[in-house]
């Protein structure tokens, strides 16, 4: 279906209209060479001309040699009738996020990123396809903006199974991401000016987002169980409490019972809202899950849940657990948003999830990653000795080294970087800076033993050479 | 003693089942900070469950600091453990999208819903398992905002091809759908109480998106050759003119070349951006093409397209072609919004443009939607007469029906409903109200003849018995 247009109030005859679009296009490569034209009876629907028009053009373009043709097999683009322009069609502004090269030497310490290598392709596209091929065909249809109960319903059982997280499916709102889940959350709670308790330090992005919403930060300084909630501010009211209790981030420290309490009371008595971020606790090495704070306290709490860390950020899917107050509204906002997350997806994992693949794919990831940070933890220990201190390494698929005097300034780290090594300063993400300079973040999800045996020695050598 | 109980017809595994109950009892301060629990040995035995049980429950109260413990001296209720009772939770509201039932009986006119149960399952099922299995892993990383360049460049080659679009792959960016479009296109050019220039009548949610983000908007009436671009304001400023050029929405009609150049004309002369909503000029029953208004005006048109009439609005899958300028701004709105649209989907609609079926699919549908169209107007002709007149049936998949003396009031449309129809007034999309009281928008895409006929015969029944 090539785009051609035709005006029946020139004075050009329809075959030498037709004749000279085609013409123009494929001398200027905007039909290339092999392209197949439509068929003489589809293009005559098409432009609403009678198929002999179309014939007539055609055939001139072929006696013309810009056309090839066989009985039967159709008419194409011939090779050789593309005359190269000399002006660029559109001025076009190169972009850093698409010309960069991604340079695949470097070894990069990331965090948040699960081992891509490992992904379930073979399960997960088994369900796709029978999903596409064997669901009603309502599916194919526009969806509600809670997202499917299919998947509502499973996860529902799933979190309560493994999270001891308690919610009704109605409380669940499916959305594209964890990052899509925030920016619903400062549609829903902040208005202008308004105060949010945040943790120091919390990850860059979100306090971008909560800011673009026009909130105002109170932050509050992490140790290493997680946020000091002694520190909380008196008599200033907040819009809510966003905090990072399973595996805190960056630092990596687990919310002790005592300070989970110490919270809900605190926001009992400024009612204030809750919002827990749990984005990676089912990787925890040492020790038993911890219950969440919206377990405790569900009136008040938010909870953000992804599929990010433990299947794969490309599916971007996330979920809200809401009071129920909170619902009814944040459906309208994710109508409004995006009207729903994508159906197809939503459905495959519920399939994932009731098969018991996730349960047994988590399981799995979890030894790999196991061994990963342990193997990190032993390269940094041998290279570096009682020079490196490691936090918050207890959950998760990163963790903290500490650098005795070493100042990870933004000279260093790029130096660090053009030696083929990527870290990430813990710096990036505080609010009151000043305090973390030598202390880094190291993904280990996505890097396997011998990436990071050489990715610890180069690291130590650019520190070296510095 | 008597205060723990084990139920094993219960589905909860008896650890959980003691871990909660000792964890209730020390978060409500039946069990106080100091109590010193039974040893693992006498628990289990009152409660006749292995040991192995009871030590893996206090080993996770332990770790989450419920209770503290040192070898040989016993295991205590930790301080601090102890969460004052609020009320309870409400028992669950009942919300009313989740509680409606569908009604397979109503016969539903809904505009915009392409033929659900000829979605091309199998090739795009097919597809999806290829992406998922054979892809390299990089794909289940992270992504960038802008979308899989596969995508995009087959898009940028396909929207030339079809609809005499040109843009460079760079200034596309994939959005969930044309929503998130609309939502990113408000936040890129709206500032608080700017003036925003909008066909009358125009989806109502397009005008709530717009005003969300503090759009006035200025109504301009639309006729049957969609807005009346001689009745553009003077001498005030806007932040952008939107507009449904290739298919007016509801009321169908096409703007000629002449009023496309005037709108053109009037966006120069006030430094205005146009946006342009093309969002099923696939399906074109009569008349030629008509140029995009992007084709005529690259730089200061945003154009939105979606998959969603042409395929399926479960994929979520739309896009916006932005002039150079907005590019990098709208990456980054995009980016905080949800990342970015979900990875196996884009590449799997990029296989399904680059292997030809989309354009298959299309040409198939074109057929099916135009028998449905002259099937719909037929049965309304037999029925009504010269009591209905159909406007704006030359593309797309609604029409309108104009009904002499007819006023679709709530009243009306809720006995309408009762009758097992549902049919949508013109009016709720009006900004200025009153002047389409007797128009309904009448969507035929996803209803056979069969439907149609029923449809319709039901429909004059319940007006005829009003």
């Amino acid at each position: 279906m090539a785009w051609l247009t035709i005006d029946r109030s020139l004075q050009i005859p329809l075959i030498r209209q037709i004749y000279k679009q085609l013409r123009t296009k494929i001398l200027n490569g905007e039909l290339s060479a092999g392209y197949r034209l439509p068929s003489t009876r589809s293009l005559a629907e098409d432009l609403e001309v009678s198929r002999n028009v179309v014939l007539e053009a055609y055939d001139q373009l072929l006696a013309e040699g810009y056309l090839e043709g066989q009985q039967g097999a159709g008419t194409f683009v011939a090779e050789g009738a593309y005359l190269k322009k000399k002006d660029k069609i559109a001025t076009f502004i190169k972009d850093d996020s698409t010309s960069k090269k991604n340079n695949n030497n470097i070894i990069d310490f990331r965090s948040g990123i699960p081992a891509l290598d490992l992904f379930p392709r073979k399960q997960w596209g088994q369900l796709a396809k029978s999903v596409s091929i064997e669901t009603d065909h309502s599916l194919f249809g526009y969806d509600s903006p809670e997202g499917r109960i299919e998947l509502r319903s499973v996860l529902s059982d799933y979190l309560l199974r493994t999270r001891g997280v308690e919610c009704h499916p109605d409380q669940l709102v499916i959305t594209t991401g964890a990052t899509q889940a925030l920016t619903l959350i400062a549609k829903l709670l902040i208005s202008l000016n308004d105060k949010v308790i945040i943790e120091d330090p919390i990850t860059h992005e979100i306090q971008t987002i909560f800011q673009s919403y026009g909130a105002s930060l109170l932050p509050i300084r992490v140790d290493k169980n997680g946020m000091d909630t002694s520190q909380f501010p008196h008599g200033i009211k907040t819009a809510f409490i966003f905090v990072t209790p399973s595996h805190q981030f960056p630092m990596g420290g687990t919310l002790p019972i005592q300070r989970r309490i110490q919270l809900i009371e605190y926001a009992r008595k400024m009612d204030s809202y809750i919002v827990e971020d749990d984005y990676d606790s089912e990787f925890r090495y040492e020790g038993p899950p911890v219950s969440s704070l919206q377990g405790l306290e569900p009136e008040r709490t938010i909870y953000i849940g992804t599929f990010s860390k433990i299947l794969s950020p490309a599916l971007r899917l996330g979920y809200l657990i809401l009071p129920p107050t909170l619902i009814k509204r944040c459906r309208e906002l994710k109508h409004f948003s995006d009207l729903h997350t994508p159906s197809l997806e939503q459905l495959t994992l519920s399939l994932f999830i009731r098969e018991g693949f996730l349960e047994k794919h988590i399981f799995r990831m979890k030894k790999v990653y196991r061994k990963r940070r342990d193997f990190l933890k032993e390269q940094l220990y041998n290279e570096f000795g009682d020079k490196v201190k490691i936090h918050g390494d207890s959950t998760g698929l990163h963790l903290i080294a500490e650098f005795d005097g070493i100042h990870f300034t933004d000279i260093l780290l790029s130096k660090i970087h053009d030696d083929g090594i990527k870290v990430y300063p813990v710096e990036s993400h505080t609010i009151n800076k000043g305090l973390y300079s030598n202390h880094i973040i190291l993904g280990f999800g996505n890097l396997d033993e011998v990436k990071i045996a050489n990715g610890v020695a180069k690291f130590k050598k650019s520190l070296l050479t510095k």
